[in-house]
């Protein structure tokens, strides 16, 4: 049985039992989301870790992208980039390797991740073929299923797989409909393909030899958007929103057939249009965990988009998506480094935090009071103990002049707070 | 004649020919525009520098706030402070000090800022008394209003006056009706003055007395908040919301008199109560130019603030604020460094930026457009040109491994753009 089998035939496992916990939930409450497939409880079967429920009613998960490419590909910088992504508070890893020895990559990050691991199958196949100077859309549906099959038996939690991205989705993104294109690798090798063989996705027209694998592990479907928009111009237009109503339709298969099943969503996204790309996905794929990637509200920030993300995925937590997904300050200019993926995990806390105030879920509000008291009493411990950050707080706090004092730097003998205490 | 007074009696000023040069607006539509007080140029009759429009159809301004504090009065200090707010690109800068000879801190700024310079002449009275171990609570209307006067003579643009910090409006920020109570040093200076001198405001009561000052050097008046909320769980209150109705009397009468005026605004503010505020002020004060702090989305992210800013601030902008005032990663923790203050500065642009992208205004739009359409050839210089930084984005790109290729080190040979390109 999968979680969600379970779930439908009023089984709480003990997975649930451990989520429910941690979330402050009726056990029997989270069973029933989970059975309606608003919550998701990524872990393989053959993996032991504490696991962690992402959807509604629940805390807004963090994933951090990890990975090699061919001009860094060494192991150990890999672990490097999970303990930064551990140390900093994701909930989640994926490995996105396309350099080296993609097994042993990501033998050794699941081996040595606490939190769950997610891969894209097809990235591997695409890599070897690469690595033998052979053409991408030389791949058979045989090799990407057998990818698949292969990493979920090494102990996967979660899979992205671009199964929306149909001849019909493409047909909207070509040249003369869009400002950026195909900005998914998984999206753009799918293109590739289709275009040179003339034929449908096989992860579309095959989706049922996907299912079994993904049930028979119970792993978790992230059902990619491939399609995704990569420049603010192209945000929410045909080619992305035809590729989300395939994608509703594959959730409800998925959820039939008993495997767990995530959506995937953009990308670069105006301001004023995340919200409404909230409610679409919430209506079109009934309420699916919603994994979102930003989105980035504005395309001219390289070397921070971390805070460009920030912006987008509070906006986007707070109007109901359930899993972040990190854009480091790297993001669209080279490999993030342990320092990125950390400055990433952090800024998506903060949206994620920022958003879980307004879900009133993860005592994220609770929080926030605590904190507001603690400073109310310039109670610089209890600063500490409600900061995402408590070891950056205390150290900027200790390297600043008035450690001895009550007040801080800022404002001296003026402290806005101290006054206001002494004299009301 | 005022610039408010001047574009009442039909005359476009030289200041308003540059300002709607570098807009791009027409100047009679500026022009009208100030008249009716939904923009103002903050610019003393005695400086000389490029002037800038803050408020309505205009590109969203960005002040970054400087200032010594008792544990930290090196003027040079602040000159540095000063050129990271300048490097980073902020429009305006503020010299809040509290700390070492404050005359000649302001002056310095004053002479090296090539941007608009404001000031809270009422920390020059504080500190004055502090250094010599007096209570604040001891000042009179007249050391106020003669502190007002001198630094207006000196040439700073615009300052900041908590007038709408009324005895009603400070009774709903009593320790049993707030948690954060009055985190505002003006406010909370006055807040005490008040308590105990159980007078009313003098900057309140003797508006009129700051009107003429004011109208006579024409500098604008920034009406602050002194009873922003300090907590998420105090935002939009009784206190903050009676305050803002006094702020919308004064900033009418401001305008008859011909008195540039820009009104304050919060602070700490859950996401979903961001747009609230902004449509509030725009209503009780008739869209005078709205110049806000942050706001923050979350209490928990000291160390990180610029980020909970630039979360606060991308959706006030979008929502019609028309200034946003820097919240650096130093803030609830210690004064801000030279760096502190560059991080500040770049979170805030990307917030304005996301905003202005959405109010259609400033170029943001078209820039981001750009920045896509350069993606999309893998043009780096195209697209080092259209980042909002620059410098750093070259940096990391030339760091990276991937100089010589027109990809990066993320992706190689696999690149999606790359791929999409070729195949399509």
């Amino acid at each position: 049985m999968t979680q969600l089998s379970a779930a439908k035939e009023g089984v709480i496992t003990e997975e649930m039992k451990t989520v429910a916990k941690n979330e402050g939930l009726d056990p029997e409450v989270l069973r029933s989301l989970i059975a309606d497939g608003r919550v998701v409880i990524p872990k393989n079967r053959s993996r032991n870790f504490t696991p962690l429920g992402i959807g509604k009613k629940l805390r807004t998960k963090i994933n951090a992208n990890l990975g090699s490419s061919v001009d860094h590909c060494k192991v150990e910088h890999e672990l490097e980039k999970l303990k930064a992504a551990h140390d900093a508070g994701a909930d989640s890893v994926m490995d996105l390797s396309t350099g080296g020895n993609l097994k042993e990559m990501r033998s050794a990050i699941i081996e040595n991740s606490e939190l769950m691991v997610g891969t894209v199958p097809i990235y591997g196949v695409a890599t070897e073929l690469t690595k033998q100077d052979k053409d991408v859309t030389g791949m058979t549906p045989d090799m990407i299923f057998e990818e698949i099959e292969r990493q979920c038996e090494e102990g996967v939690d979660f899979i992205t797989v671009h199964c929306g991205v149909t001849r019909r989705s493409v047909s909207f993104a070509g040249k003369d409909q869009r400002i950026g294109g195909i900005v998914s690798r998984g999206g753009s090798l799918l293109a590739a393909w289709m275009h040179k063989n003339k034929k449908e996705n096989p992860l579309y027209s095959e989706y049922n030899r996907l299912l079994k694998i993904c049930f028979k592990h119970d792993v978790t479907l992230s059902l990619g958007d491939g399609l995704r928009p990569g420049a603010l111009a192209d945000a929410t237009d045909q080619a992305q929103i035809e590729e989300l109503i395939v994608i509703g339709e594959l959730t409800k298969r998925a959820r039939e057939r008993g495997v767990q099943v995530m959506v995937e969503g953009p990308g670069h996204v105006p301001l004023d249009q995340v919200e409404t790309n909230m409610k679409l996905q919430q209506r079109i794929c009934d309420e699916a965990p919603f994994y979102v990637l930003g989105p980035l509200t504005t395309d001219c920030a390289p070397g921070y988009d971390h805070i460009s993300g920030a912006i987008g995925g509070a906006i986007a937590a707070a109007s109901g998506a359930d899993f972040l997904c990190v854009v480091t300050p790297a993001e669209h200019l080279c490999l993030p480094s342990p320092e990125d993926i950390f400055m990433g995990v952090m800024g998506t806390r903060i949206a994620a935090h920022s958003g879980d105030i307004v879900k009133g879920v993860g005592g994220a509000k609770e929080q926030s009071l605590e904190m507001s008291k603690a400073r109310k009493k310039l109670d610089w411990d209890g600063m500490f103990r409600y900061a995402l950050d408590p070891v950056m707080a205390k150290q900027r706090r200790e390297l600043s002049e008035s450690t001895d004092s009550n007040v801080c730097t800022m404002c001296g003998k003026l402290c806005a707070v101290d006054l206001h205490n002494i004299t009301m």
